[in-house]
């Protein structure tokens, strides 16, 4: 694997501390020419899912070699593995708790545990694995160094999974996995399994006390202020308000059921 | 116009999602020697007057030949038309939706209707064209593309236009047409304007309820906690309260009128 | 001293606002080599202490001959002055609002008042020095002109201290100077007064009505829920709460009193 010379950055520290620029300074003091990319400061604290769902949607189309860092670690300090793996043309690096396998579905992860402290920061706190461990550790795998350097092989990585839709004869159940900046209510369904076994067939969506009876191909589809359903560009079911906010509108949580039933 | 090898990003995407860092990856795929600035992403969703005033009050500042990717598209995957647009030395990628010639002003534009898809990305989702044709473009503009070849010129752009302010005998009308982070509120009242009709003359200048005497040239012209009027650094009169935040102590809100009124 | 070609930007302008990218814009149009690495724009709103928080506990983690522009500035456009500092082997550029003395705490400081006016931009407003002299400066600077060439030396910086933590017979007596992103509540209690004073001693530690027995050494001794007090990656005692945020659930603000008493 040749470096992209990128290392994008993923985590839940938020934009009013110390906490990122810390680990950006430990990357640029160990590799001056690395190339940092924000994708997200602001996952909420501690939501793994959130997280996986960030990286998941983005990573896969940086150049074949880039460096993930993702540090959104609710057990840091314990005795949860630091690690990184191989996942499609893309390499992570974060704690093992889980977000990985939500990234790589189904794609084969080569996972280390980041066992050899030569590549770690010279600080060593046990709150702040992001700067002293896994940043330092992501500008060595950046510069160059191979993934066997690192650490050693471990067969798995901690195993967290996203539920998945149900489809029987009936009709399709599923979950609003992530709720985006705009309200938009984005569910686990995806559009090609509507596609699947809902075409030429007249259906009804239930999400909160909402009906929708088509699904819809942009948010222009419906009037002003109307609620959507349409397959988004993460490739699920969505369901939005058209130039609204479809969870305040509608008011639906994030884990909410969604049934797409067969008339 | 020689590339200067920069784009800027300015959208309504938030810091939460995954829209932002596909973006990124996009154009670093199509450009890897690309710089990319952050302008903001927490334009309020869909305001495409605060996009506009965002962008600017900065774009022109930067070298000839940057290229400016705005994306704030209420009507995504509607009829407007995706283009790009020479104003002054700087390139703007977007969507026909009236930001662009709010960027303008008095400058002439040279605008491209971005039909040709062999600048565009390879995915097509009618919901992400940030992702699938204005970074692309943007990317392609930035690597030296010219505007001619990713589509055809188009006589004008949609415009949408600010409220402009009416100066008569009795005085100066005009609105509060954008609101800092700190809560100061940005007429659309140039100072010129009032240098040219209210000098050397006593006026009170009226916002929500309160009243003003006199155009300071600066916020600690008054004591801390009192409002005070001054022209900002976008040229314009702004109401402000010194250390503390005008929008809250004086209960004002975007598009409130603002009379100085001669005595 | 080498520049780095790094500057790095500490403000509180927000992220909705064209005030960083204007700034930006300057800085490139001067040094367009320049790295330019945000470090926060959320600092709250002219909160000196807080941004010196933020600068002190990354800054000296960046390559020798980095450029710091610090600017959170209550009093901009009065009579403060805009000075530039050596501190460490780091450069700093700011008002001179006792943000530098905070962030340098024990080192030394080399400061200069930015008389030279060839180095500040041409526009000049009196309300955004930030994009009008700060940001032209240190990109001056950062392309290698010399710190005695932007002004003339000055022999004190406008000083602002933190509160010192008192140790005496009875324990130790400190205050939360940071509340972080999770809710935990920073002190200005050093790790290594708790550990020559404390050591082998049992005391108790009031926060609030929260009251601790131990100083652990990472969040997830204590269960989910509970509180815990560790010494936190910035060198001090934290209150936090395992998988929690201690600012809701303790119930206690920026500037509460944190005492260590013997038994």
């Amino acid at each position: 694997m040749i470096p992209s010379g990128i290392i994008t950055l993923t985590t839940d520290f938020g934009y009013r501390d110390y906490y990122v620029s810390a680990m950006k300074a430990m990357m640029i003091g160990i590799h001056p020419d690395v190339r940092l990319v924000d994708v997200s400061h602001a996952v909420p604290a501690q939501d793994i899912m959130a997280a996986a769902w960030v990286v998941k949607h983005s990573a896969f189309l940086y150049p074949s070699g880039t460096v993930h860092l993702v540090v959104v670690d609710p057990g840091v300090g314990t005795a949860r593995k630091p690690v990184a793996a191989l996942i499609g043309d893309q390499i992570f690096v974060g704690p093992d708790n889980g977000i990985l396998p939500l990234v790589a579905e189904d794609r084969p992860a080569q996972a280390y545990h980041l066992g050899n402290t030569s590549y770690w920061g010279s600080d060593r706190s046990k709150t702040f694995e992001g700067r002293d461990i896994f940043a330092p550790v992501a500008a060595h795998l950046c510069k160059g160094v191979p993934l066997a350097e690192v650490g050693d092989r471990i067969a798995e990585l901690v195993v967290y999974r996203w539920a998945r839709p149900v489809a029987d004869k009936d009709g399709i159940q599923g979950w609003v996995v992530h709720i985006d900046g705009y309200g938009n209510l984005i569910t686990n369904i995806p559009g090609d399994l509507i596609h699947l076994y809902a075409n030429n067939r007249r259906f009804k969506i239930y999400i909160g006390s909402t009906i929708l009876k088509t699904v819809s191909s942009t948010y222009a589809d419906v009037k002003t202020g109307d609620p959507v359903a349409h397959v988004g560009s993460a490739g699920m079911l969505e369901v939005a308000v058209n130039s609204g906010n479809a969870e305040v509108l509608l008011g639906v949580c994030k884990g909410a059921p969604v049934s797409l039933v067969y008339q």
